[in-house]
C-alpha cells in the first residue's frame, strides 16, 4: 500500500485520559489531525504530535461574564405565542406559555410597541399597539376590545439565555452543577469589538492549535424547548434567532421599507422550509447573508493574520452563512465541516464551493448511546460509509473525521479494524477521483422556490432527521446525490431573472406536496413561470414530476402542469368530468430492471390520467406513474419515491427517458441496481461499488458500451482503469 | 288485515301486452295508480280502471316540428373547451373536440363577442373580443397574438340538438331509426306561448289522465357526451344548460351588474357541488328558482284549470326548480316523484315541504338488466327496501312505486310475492306514522356552503352515484338520512344573515375535504363565520367535524377550527413543532358499542392533535379520531366515516357526546347497532327495525329506559304500541 493510501485525510478526536491510544491510532487510521470535542480537553502531550490540531472556538457563548456584563447584547429571536380566542371584552396572553423560562426571557429593554405585533389572526389584521398593553409581572399581554371569538398571537422578542444546543447537550446528557451558557449576539457594536479581542487572545492562548473551528458564526438555528426541557420547535434552516432592533433597523434602511414581525413570525411557520417564501423574507436572509459574510470575514482574518486555518462547522450557529451563495466565498474560510447523515447530508458539505476544502464527521459518535456493551459500532459505521459513499464517489469530501470520547472506540477492536479499512478506502477513492469531474449521463436541475440556497437540504427539517411527510422529496434528492447526473437547483427567481437558467438542463425535476415551497404554490399563478416550463418542455426538455409537482389551485387546474405531465389531481372539482383512461402499459423501459411492484411510499390519492397519457401504474383507479409526451419533450409523473436503490433506478430511468437518452442506458451501468458504477474519464480510471451488505452479481458496461460480468463482495468497491 | 293495509300508497308501471297482468298486480300489491314508461303506451283497456292514471309529459321535447321551426328557441348551455397551449404565434381552438356533435352546436346566432369568451389560463385575463376571431367552416377560435405557452380556453355557448338524456336513452338501450329529439326552451317567448297551448292540447287529448307528471320543466341537469357517445361530464345540480342570451340580459337587468360567461363557466368546474359558490352564481340561481317557479307555476295553473294533478319528477330537467328552496311551494305542485337509491335519495324526496304528497320509485327498475334469467331482482328489492326503509321510518315518502316493463317482472313470482310483502309493509308503517314527527333525540346542522338548496344531496355528482372521493360525506349523511334526529342544512350565507340561525342546535357537523364547499373553503376566512361557529361551542354546543372540517389554509391554521376541534393537519408548515400528544383513550363513550377497529375509509392524512385533546384512535402517529372540549361545548374529530351500520352508531355516540347528552342514550335505542327503534310519541306507536339480512338479537330500550330482550327476523321490523 502507498504512502498516500497510509496516511492523511483523517480527523480523530481525542483527550487527557487517552494519549498513547490517540498516537496508536493515529498511526492505524493513518490519521493526520486531531480535534478537541465539547466537553474534552486538549492533551499537553499531544501538542507536539505530528498532525494538524483543531479547536472548537464558540463564537457567541462560552463567556458568560460578558453575557451578563452586556445583557442588551445577548442574542434575541422572535417567537410567537399559541392561538388565543377571546371569549370575553379582553383577552389575556402569557407569553411564556409552552417555551422553557431557563431558554428564554422577554425582551422589554427595546420598544414593545415597535418591535412586538399583536395579531388577530381570525380577521387576519395588526390589532393597533394602543389596543394591548404588556404586565411585566404576570408576563401577559392583554387586548383589550377584543372581537369575541376571533383567535389572537403575540409576536415578540425574547433573549436567548440559554444556549439552545448548550442546552440541549445539558439535557440530553444529564449534566449537573454547570452555569448554563448564555448567547450574546456578535453583530452588536460592543460584542462585535470585544469579539475581535477575544478571538485574538484565544489563539493567542492556544499555539498549539493550526485550524480554528468555528461552531458557527453569529446565529442558530431555530431551536425551542418547552416548560418540559423538551424540544418545542426546530429548524435546521430558522431565521428567527437571528433578530434584534439593531440589526433590523439596518435592514430597513437598507430594504427601504418597515419591518414587520410578521416577516420572521410567519403566521407562527417561521419562513420554514415548506413556505413558498416572501419577498420580505428573501430581502432579509440576503441582508443577513451580506451582513454575516462581512463580519464573518473579519474573524477569519484575524484567524490567518495569527497563522492559523480558519474552518467552519456546518451546523449550531450557522445561519446566515449559507454556503451556496455568493457571499459566502467572499468570507474568505479554508474548509468547513459537517455531520454526515446520508448522501445528501455528504453533497450539502462536498458540493460548498469558495473553501479549500471540505470535511465530513461520520458516524457514530464515540458517545455512549452507540459504545456500549452490545452495542453494534461496526454495523452503524457500515451503514454510514456505504450511504455516503454514493455520494462521496459524485462529489469527494476532501477529509474525513469522527467525534466523541476514544476511549469508548478502543474497547472495540472490531471498529477500529473497520475504520481503518474505511479510511484506507477513502483515500484511495479520493486519490482516483481528484481533480476530475465524474462521468455525468445528464443535467438535472431541481426546481422549487429556494434554488441552489437549499441544494440537497430543502425537504430537511432537522439536517438528517426523517419526516415520514417529505420521504418523496428526502427519496429523490438522495437518489440523486449519489447518481451520475450533474444536479442543479433553481428557483422560481431565477427562472424568472434569467431566460438562460434552463440552458443547458436536459430535465427539471419537480417534487414534493402541494403549495409548498418544494413544488411552488402560488409561484405558479405567475405567467413566466409556468411559460418558461412548458416552453422548455415542449422545445424537447424533459421533466420529472413526483408527488403533487406544480401543484396550486388556479385557473381550472390544481396541478398548473397538467397539460405537460398529462396527469391532474381529483379535489372533487372534476369528479363530474368521466376518466376512462386507466389502462397500464408496464412493459415500459423506465421499469424494466424493477424485481416487484414499484414502492410509492404513501403516494398520493385521487391523481388521474389525462386522454393522451400513458399509464404505467394504477391502483384502484389512482395513478402511481404514467407518461406524456408534450411538443418535444418528455414528462414523467410519480406518485411518490422513497428511497431504495430499486426506486433509484426508477428515477435513474425516468430521467434518461424523459432526455430521450434511453441509449445512454448502457454506459457506465450497472444491470444489477444495487451495484453502481462511476466513471472518472479524465483520471482514466472507474469502479463498480456494491451499496449492500450482501455479496452481488451484476454485468458492467463500459462508456463503450462493452460489458462484463462480475461477483462483488458485501460493500465491495473495485477500481479499474479505463 | 284491514283495508288500508291492502290498498293504496302504491303506482305501478304498465303498457299494451299486459292488460291482465296490470289488473292482477293492481290487486296483489293493493296498487291505487298506474303509469307509462318512457317507450310503453297506456292500454286503451286500463282507461277505465279503478286507479289513478299518471302520464309522464315532456316539457321540453317529443316536439321536433316546433323546435326545428324556431331554431333560435332551441336550448343552450354554455360549454367550455379543453385548455390549449400557445406553441406559435397565433392559435387555434377547437371548439366541438371531445363534445359529440349530435348533441350540441356551436351557437353562432347569438353575438359571439358578447356571449363568448377567450381565457389566457395562465394569466388569467380574458382576451380582448378584437385578438380573436371564429372560423365557422372549421369551427375553430382562432387567438391572434397569444402569449407562446400560455394556455387558452374558448368558453361559448351551444345548442342541445339531441335532448341529452334522450341521448343517454337511446344510447344505453341501442334504440334505431328514430329522431333526435331537440331541447326546446320553453323560457323563451314564442316557445313558452306554444308551450302553454301544447299541454292543454295534451291534456285535451288524454282524458282518461288523472295525474300530468312532468319531466321535468325547463332546464336539464348537465350532461354532456363526447364524439365516442359516451358520457363525458355529468352533473345532477349542473345549471350549464339554462341559459340564453334572452334570459342572461334578463338577468343582468335584475342584478344590475354585467354578466360573464365565467359566471357559468367556473373555469370548467361548472359551479359544481365541490366549488365554494360565487356571489355571482349564488345570484344567478336564485333569479333561475324564481323564473322558473313562476312559469312552471303557469303549467300547474293549467294542469289544475284542466282538472288534473301536477306532479314533478326530481330528474332530468328539474334544474331551477330547487325543491327545499321558498319559491318551489309557489309552483303550486299536488307531488313530486323521485327515484330512491339509498336513504340519502329518500329524504331528497320525503323532505320537499310544500306539496301534498311525495312518491318515492323504488329499485329495481323493471329492466332487463336486472330481469334476466339468473338474475335476482328479490336481491336488489331487499338491499333498495331495507336501506331506504330507514329513512322512511323518519320522514316517509306518502307512495311508492315502480318503473320498467311489467312483463319482465311478471316472470320473476317471487319477485312478486316480495313486493306485495313491501306494500303491505309500507302501509302499515305509513298509517303508523303519519301525522307525527318521530322522536328526535338531537338536532343537527350539517354546515355547508350550500344549506338547505342542497339538503341531503350535497355530495351527490350524479344523484346515488357512489364516488370513492366524497365517501365520507356521503357516509355521515346517510346514517342521518336515517337515525333520530332533527337535521338541518344551513350554509354560511345563513351564519352571516342571521345570528339565530343556530338557535335550537345541538350539534354541527362539517364534513368533507378541505376547501370545498362541503367544509367551506375561503369562507372561514370570513371572521364572522369563525367567530359564530367558535361562539356556539364555546357556549356549550356540539360540533362533529370529519375529513378536513373548516380545512382552509390562513393564517397559522390549516383547520381554521383548529382550536375547536383540537386537531390540525400538517402539511408540512409545522413540521418543525414536535408533538407529543399520542396516547390514545380507547374507552371512551363513543367507541363503546364498537366490534372491530374502526373503519375510517380512506382517512385524511397527517392530522395530528394539540395538546389538550383527547386521541380515541391514531394509527402511525395520525390521529383518525379525537375529542376536545372548548369552553362549555364539546368537538369531535373524525378522519373519514364511510356508511356502516357501525359506522352509524359511531356517529350517533359522537352526536350525544358532543352534545353532554350521554345520558340519553338509552332513550328508543337498541344495544345492536344493526337494529334500530323509532317512536312515533304522538300515535303511541314505535316499532324496531332489523336493517340487515340476518336475524338479529338485541335490547330494546325504551323512551323511560327500560328495556326488553328481543330477537328479530332478517329485515324484520316489528310495531309496538307505548
Amino acid at each position: 500500500m502507498s504512502e498516500t493510501k497510509r496516511k492523511g485525510r483523517v480527523t480523530i478526536p481525542t483527550d487527557v485520559d487517552v494519549v498513547p491510544e490517540t498516537l496508536e491510532i493515529l498511526e492505524r487510521w493513518g490519521a493526520d489531525a486531531i480535534r478537541d470535542c465539547d466537553g474534552t480537553d486538549y492533551p499537553e502531550a499531544l501538542k507536539s504530535v505530528d498532525a494538524k490540531v483543531y479547536s472548537t472556538y464558540y463564537t457567541t457563548r462560552k463567556d458568560n461574564a460578558w453575557a451578563k456584563a452586556n445583557p442588551d447584547e445577548v442574542q434575541q429571536c422572535y417567537i410567537m405565542t399559541g392561538f388565543h380566542t377571546a371569549v370575553a371584552d379582553s383577552l389575556s396572553i402569557p407569553l411564556m406559555q409552552g417555551i422553557s423560562p431557563e431558554l428564554m426571557a422577554v425582551n422589554t429593554r427595546d420598544d414593545i410597541k415597535r418591535w412586538w405585533e399583536v395579531v388577530d389572526r381570525t380577521a387576519g389584521r395588526v390589532v393597533p399597539p394602543q389596543d394591548w398593553s404588556y404586565d411585566e409581572k404576570s408576563g401577559n399581554v392583554t387586548v383589550h376590545a377584543v372581537e369575541r371569538f376571533h383567535e389572537y398571537t403575540v409576536s415578540f422578542l425574547a433573549y436567548l439565555i440559554w444556549d439552545p444546543v448548550h442546552m440541549y447537550n445539558a439535557v440530553t446528557n444529564g449534566w449537573k452543577n454547570f452555569e448554563h451558557q448564555i448567547t450574546f449576539d456578535v453583530r452588536q457594536p460592543k460584542t462585535r469589538r470585544y469579539t475581535m479581542e477575544r478571538l485574538r487572545k484565544f489563539i493567542a492562548e492556544h499555539p498549539y492549535v493550526n485550524v480554528i473551528r468555528y461552531t458557527t458564526f453569529f446565529h442558530q438555528f431555530t431551536l425551542v424547548f418547552d416548560e418540559l426541557q423538551r424540544e418545542k420547535y426546530v429548524d435546521w434552516y430558522g431565521y428567527s434567532a437571528s433578530v434584534s432592533p439593531y440589526i433590523l433597523e439596518q435592514f430597513e434602511r437598507e430594504a427601504g421599507y418597515k419591518f414587520r414581525p410578521e416577516f420572521i413570525i410567519d403566521q407562527g411557520y417561521y419562513n420554514n422550509q415548506y413556505r413558498v417564501p416572501s419577498k420580505e423574507f428573501k430581502d432579509f436572509q440576503a441582508f443577513q447573508r451580506r451582513e454575516v459574510a462581512k463580519l464573518a470575514r473579519e474573524m477569519v482574518d484575524i484567524t490567518h493574520e495569527l497563522g492559523k486555518e480558519a474552518m467552519m462547522f456546518l451546523g449550531d450557529h450557522w445561519i446566515g452563512t449559507e454556503p451556496f451563495m455568493e457571499e459566502f466565498k467572499s468570507i474568505g474560510l479554508d474548509a468547513v465541516v459537517g455531520s454526515v447523515g446520508n448522501g445528501s447530508t455528504l453533497r450539502l458539505i462536498s458540493d460548498i464551493p469558495g473553501v479549500k476544502y471540505t470535511e465530513g464527521r461520520f458516524l457514530p459518535y464515540f458517545f455512549p448511546d452507540t459504545f456500549h456493551e452490545g452495542g453494534d459500532p461496526v454495523r452503524e459505521a457500515k451503514e454510514n460509509w456505504v450511504t455516503a459513499r454514493r455520494a462521496i464517489l459524485r462529489k469527494p469530501i476532501d477529509r474525513i473525521g469522527y467525534g466523541g470520547y476514544l476511549k469508548l472506540a478502543c474497547a472495540f477492536p472490531e471498529f477500529i479494524d473497520y475504520v481503518e479499512s474505511v479510511c484506507n478506502e477513502f483515500r484511495e477513492l479520493y486519490d482516483n477521483i481528484k481533480g476530475t469531474t465524474p462521468y455525468c449521463v445528464k443535467t438535472v436541475a431541481v426546481l422549487n422556490c429556494w434554488g441552489k440556497m437549499r441544494a440537497w437540504g430543502c425537504h430537511m427539517v432537522h439536517h438528517a432527521l426523517y419526516q415520514k411527510q417529505n420521504y418523496s422529496y428526502a427519496g429523490v434528492i438522495e437518489a440523486l446525490s449519489g447518481a451520475p447526473f450533474d444536479v442543479r437547483f433553481i428557483s422560481f427567481d431565477d427562472l424568472r431573472a434569467d431566460a438562460h437558467v434552463l440552458d443547458g438542463v436536459d430535465v427539471l425535476i419537480n417534487v414534493g406536496d402541494g403549495d409548498t415551497a418544494h413544488t411552488g404554490g402560488g409561484e405558479w399563478e405567475d405567467p413566466a413561470v409556468a411559460a418558461a416550463v412548458r416552453g422548455f418542455v415542449y422545445n424537447g426538455g424533459g421533466i420529472v414530476g413526483v408527488g403533487e409537482p406544480s401543484g396550486h389551485q388556479y385557473e381550472g387546474h390544481y396541478l398548473q402542469l397538467a397539460g405537460v405531465l398529462g396527469v391532474e389531481k381529483e379535489t372533487g372539482f372534476t369528479l363530474g368530468y368521466d376518466k376512462y383512461n386507466w389502462d397500464e402499459h408496464p412493459g415500459h423501459f423506465i421499469l424494466e430492471d424493477c424485481t416487484k411492484p414499484v414502492d410509492f411510499g404513501e403516494g398520493k390519492k385521487g391523481i388521474y390520467a389525462l386522454p393522451d397519457t400513458e399509464i404505467l401504474v394504477q391502483r384502484e383507479k389512482e395513478v402511481q406513474m404514467a407518461v406524456h409526451a408534450f411538443g418535444k419533450g418528455r414528462a414523467v409523473y410519480i406518485s411518490g419515491l422513497p428511497y431504495s436503490f430499486e426506486n433509484s433506478r426508477v428515477l435513474y430511468r425516468s430521467i434518461l427517458w424523459s432526455a430521450h437518452d434511453e441509449e445512454s442506458l448502457h454506459k457506465w451501468f450497472s444491470s444489477n441496481f444495487n451495484v453502481e458504477v462511476h466513471a472518472y474519464v479524465k483520471n482514466d480510471k472507474y469502479c463498480v461499488v456494491n451499496n449492500t451488505y450482501e455479496p452481488q452479481s451484476t454485468v458492467v458496461y463500459k462508456g463503450d458500451g462493452s460489458s462484463f460480468a462480475l461477483d462483488m463482495a458485501a460493500n465491495e468497491i473495485k477500481w479499474y482503469e479505463i
